[in-house]
């Protein structure tokens, strides 16, 4: 970085409504991973672009200097081809468990590179740590390895890659600049660009259980990453799905690892099957791959046998009994009816009450807490019946939890339900 | 403080336009000076303040929690009334010289605690400190004494005095948000206020010189700060002065003293002369005194006589000759005919460059050091005569001040200039 600006200087364009320069972006990104630009100037300059907004070009820079901030993983030596998925989070989002299994079934090499969940939804690395032995941290050398092996690896992003965004993004949380969409957009694909994956399928899921509550902003940050991962030559297409319920019937670590074997093993809700099928498909078309149906290979036991291997490969006994719950809390239906309305955002509440989230990074999950619903919107339910059971090994935790689920349902007299919409809402390439 | 609110709550409110109650106000305040609140935090609420704006209840209530962050002076014992003044800042602006003995003289106490020179504009204890052996620094018994002896003090703020404004300024002025006018407006009165004054009067400059360069901006701030007056007791009146050419025929420190003792003679550049007496009038009637004209007690001397033991009672010596500078250079008229437009900011920049200000707050300054006017907007010029004279003790520093009064003049072929206009544009109460 030969050329010098200042900070001060940079802030004033930014909040004045005025464009930075390519050589402005790659210099504040660089400065603020080496402390030259303060938290302070940083914070400051986030809240001017989550209210003034950034053009494409400030984008893709902001997201180009994320990458060069740190190392990139190169995938070119596997023999087959690489497709990795993104979801921008949702309550009882397991689909990563069974997907990458599926894919990699496919032909298709997954290297999925997760996180652990903060606040109301759950993270892919607390889940499968509900198996018992199972470690989320490999090598790269590992990551090579287990892909060229078994062909899907889920596990914990390394501090290598985009290392400007985990500075960002724990400075976002603090400051009230999270949902800044340029910074969203930016931080999700500079870690996608920098793991090297061929083709990229984003699920940028959109209601009240989602981080983007309306269709127009989840429109606006899937068309945004897709042009990010197009212009950095990552084949990138992004599903808008529904988040207004939960997915599937559990919000939970272990329990949402049981519904994804169950979904493995050919059962499963229809749910969770549906959108499962529907990432396979644009993972593998993604990756080039045109002469196999994902749906054959969750058929077959293609998929579960490499889910088998995934899990022993990184140390987990995919047959030991998953850990239960100490303490379970029943709550029933008040009214015969159809379930019209189930709140996702309520539900991953209560799970995260219960014990499967964290409030703050530092915090530990229990395995086995969380929510199971016994009703879907569309179905009928009994009144006195059960509706959704609550488990958690810390029973002090309930009453917080059923606070949390207070109006988080409708229960309809009608014979069928308005609730019911489609999972996958549109497609974005 | 009993309540507790979260920091990101109070960001996200006035990031997505809404209204902070009073006590998360008051929270916020006052957390940031117990560093409870971090300067990444603030960073990004005075960036969401700026762009989106404080209705006036909440400037109030800003001002208020600034005002509980520290001490508050009272002048009741005192045997006569207060008023102070309080300008924005512009090039040239000498006027607390000249005014503070001025109003003293008219039997008015003036508490003028004031500051230093950063950037273009300088500061009223930089000009002072010109002044042989006089000192800035006074106790707050000091200043009562000489406040009831003398009748005018001019010296430092304490830093007893609405501590969190100077946290939060220094903390605004390297994130790009020392613009935001309900932080501009509540870190003046703050301490106007915070100082005890019975009346107040607000000089708002506009023009290129100014902070504020436009007259909307400047119009805002001025009402803004008025109703803060208002609504904590102290009678407020703001005068809209222009600053769109220099004050007076001097820009820094030493020059704009001699310039200041010109007018308490008698003499002196004649929008000075109007500015100090259309000041002094409003404080002389802010603070009740009816039956005096502070153009008699220009006249007769009794204002220098004020000056006099008013420079004395600090250690000055008000006989002792001023510095002069080592070196000085002087640019020429290019053409004849009548000078239409002089630039403030020009002219502010030049003398800073010379040494008459600092870039950082810990630079000193040069007594001696700035620039001296030759001609005034609507007065005739002839080419190849002195224009301007820069004075320093560093004539490495010529060149850039030369540089900086590029562009800085229009000499016209009319007999009359257009440039000129009223000194005050407004009077807002």
């Amino acid at each position: 970085m030969s050329e010098s600006f200042d900070a001060v200087d940079i802030i004033r364009t930014k909040r004045d409504r005025g464009e930075l320069s390519t050589d402005e972006i790659a210099w504040v990104v660089d400065a603020y991973t080496r402390e030259v630009v303060a938290d302070e100037q940083m914070a400051s300059l986030a809240m001017a672009i989550l209210l003034n907004g950034m053009t494409r070009r400030e984008i893709s820079d902001w997201t180009a200097a994320m990458i060069a901030s740190g190392e990139r993983m190169d995938f070119s030596s596997l023999s087959r081809p690489t497709a990795d998925k993104h979801s921008t989070g949702g309550v009882g989002d397991k689909i990563t468990l069974p997907l990458a299994p599926l894919v990699a079934a496919c032909g298709v090499a997954v290297p999925q590179l997760s996180g652990r969940g903060l606040g109301h939804t759950g993270g892919t690395l607390d889940k499968l740590e509900a198996v018992p032995g199972w470690r989320a941290a490999l090598s790269n050398e590992e990551i090579l390895a287990q892909l060229e092996d078994v062909g899907a690896v889920i596990c914990a992003a390394g501090s290598g890659l985009a290392p400007a965004d985990k500075r960002l993004y724990s400075l976002r949380d603090v400051t009230g600049t999270v949902e800044a969409i340029p910074l969203i957009a930016s931080s999700i694909m500079s870690k996608k660009i920098a793991e090297g994956t061929g083709a990229l399928v984003l699920d940028v899921k959109v209601g009240s259980g989602a981080f983007m509550k309306t269709e127009s902003d989840a429109r606006e940050l899937a068309q945004t990453m897709v042009a990010l991962g197009t212009d950095a030559g990552v084949r990138t297409v992004a599903l808008l799905t529904d988040m207004s319920t939960p997915l599937g019937r559990t919000a939970g670590n272990g329990l949402e690892v049981r519904e994804s074997v169950e979904v493995l093993a050919g059962g499963g809700p229809a749910d969770v099957v549906e959108l499962t099928l529907a990432l396979a498909r644009e993972m593998v078309a993604g990756a080039g791959v045109t002469d196999v149906d994902p749906a054959d290979a969750l058929a077959d036991g293609r998929a579960m046998d490499v889910w088998r291997r995934m899990i022993s490969a990184q140390g987990g006994d995919p047959d030991a009994p998953l850990p239960t719950a100490k303490e379970t809390h029943v709550v029933t239906a008040d009214a015969d009816g159809v379930l019209t309305r189930l709140d996702a955002f309520s539900v991953g509440v209560a799970a995260w009450r219960l014990g499967a989230g964290r409030a703050r990074k530092e915090d530990p999950v229990q395995a086995a807490a969380g929510v199971e619903l016994h009703a879907k919107p569309g179905e009928r339910v009994r009144g006195g019946q059960p509706l959704v059971t609550l488990h958690t090994d810390t029973p002090q935790r309930f009453a917080r939890a059923v606070e949390a689920l207070e109006g988080a349902w409708d229960i309809g007299s009608r014979g069928t339900a308005d609730g019911r919409r489609d999972i996958v809402i549109d497609r974005i390439a």
